[in-house]
């Protein structure tokens, strides 16, 4: 199956901006993206990212294609969808997502297989339906779901943890330290982050 | 398998305080208690509420035997697990639970199986084991993680979005706006509670 990974590891994670520095995100996206491709390669997947940006990154270009669309995202997926289908989209903020989470959404005989996000966006889709397109604008998974309606597609939500948690926030970054094991864990770990459990609710901190 | 639902409807969720009057946050944890309890019954199983208070609503004590204990959490869901094993254990406040989430629980062949919530808590146990005992303290899922192992009894996550999303904080509100269809997403529309998507990023407002 076709397997694309948008990201934009030149400008990303905006919002957490309060407790990391540009270049500090633009390294933990790329972390956060070697975790994702190293999933999708062990669970038997050929990924090509599709990046804003060329990527030289070597625990990238040894996992996957790279190829550069400067395009908003939307459109670079949509772009992907008219070419051929099945297509498998996956987010690259998804550090914890594990092989067998790939294999949930793949199973699904649903036209367009969907993990929403925390926050109803779309984390990742499945799509066997030639004539659906994405819209990841606002509550996208609302929106996916009267899509696949408005197309007669059957759609499926895959109830997973892992495939919701999508590392936006500074507080996201628990969930990091908690469940992850890979490349993103490693990088908080290293760059001093730990989780905060000191007032009885699970905060992070920072080793100045 | 004995089921315990935990809850305090007396004081529930002072970190909705910021959107909901503290008999607003009363009657909302019922109503996602009532839901919790829908999803129980539903999956066969025959609930008791461990109520820090008594409680006299209809919807609840038609779907539940309520045993009022006003102990702290942790000490009320360990004299339980004295008393036998297996015993489910699942928070009340996890409004989209849904049937297949408790099987894929108690399918599982661990001696204990868990449920994360976002934030590090556990929202759901499965307890084969007798010597194992619970604390909700902190970031209690690598607690439970670490007490497993020091009995050398077997653990497993269930990865499930729905049994991670415990509805705490004002955000949390957008989840039951989302994707529930019970009791606590019709009290919150009937409270005035909508989606706002209005910069491209999901909330919630409240018509006045």
């Amino acid at each position: 199956m076709r397997c694309f990974v948008p990201c934009s590891v030149d400008t990303p994670k905006s919002r957490l901006g309060p407790v990391l520095t540009l270049a500090e995100r633009q390294s933990f996206a790329t972390a956060m993206l070697v975790d994702v491709l190293d999933t999708l390669v062990t669970a038997g997947y050929r990924p090509t990212v599709l990046s804003t940006v060329p990527i030289t990154d070597g625990r990238v270009t040894d996992r996957a294609a790279v190829t550069v669309d400067s395009r908003a995202l939307t459109t670079a997926v949509n772009s992907r969808l008219a070419e051929d289908t099945p297509t498998l989209i996956l987010m690259a903020d998804l550090p914890l997502v594990e092989p067998a989470d790939i294999q949930r959404l793949v199973d699904s005989e649903a036209d367009i297989s969907i993990a929403p996000g925390l926050g109803g966006g779309t984390n990742a889709l499945v799509v066997r339906d030639a004539g659906f397109r994405v819209d990841y604008h606002g509550a996208s998974y609302l929106d996916h779901r009267q899509a696949a309606a408005e197309l007669d597609a059957t759609i499926e939500a895959v109830d997973s943890r892992r495939l919701a948690t999508d590392i936006d926030k500074p507080e996201d970054l628990a969930e990091v330290l908690i469940h992850g094991t890979g490349a993103a864990h490693d990088w908080l770990v290293d760059t001093g982050f730990e989780l905060d459990t000191a007032g009885g609710r699970v905060g992070i901190q920072r080793d100045e």
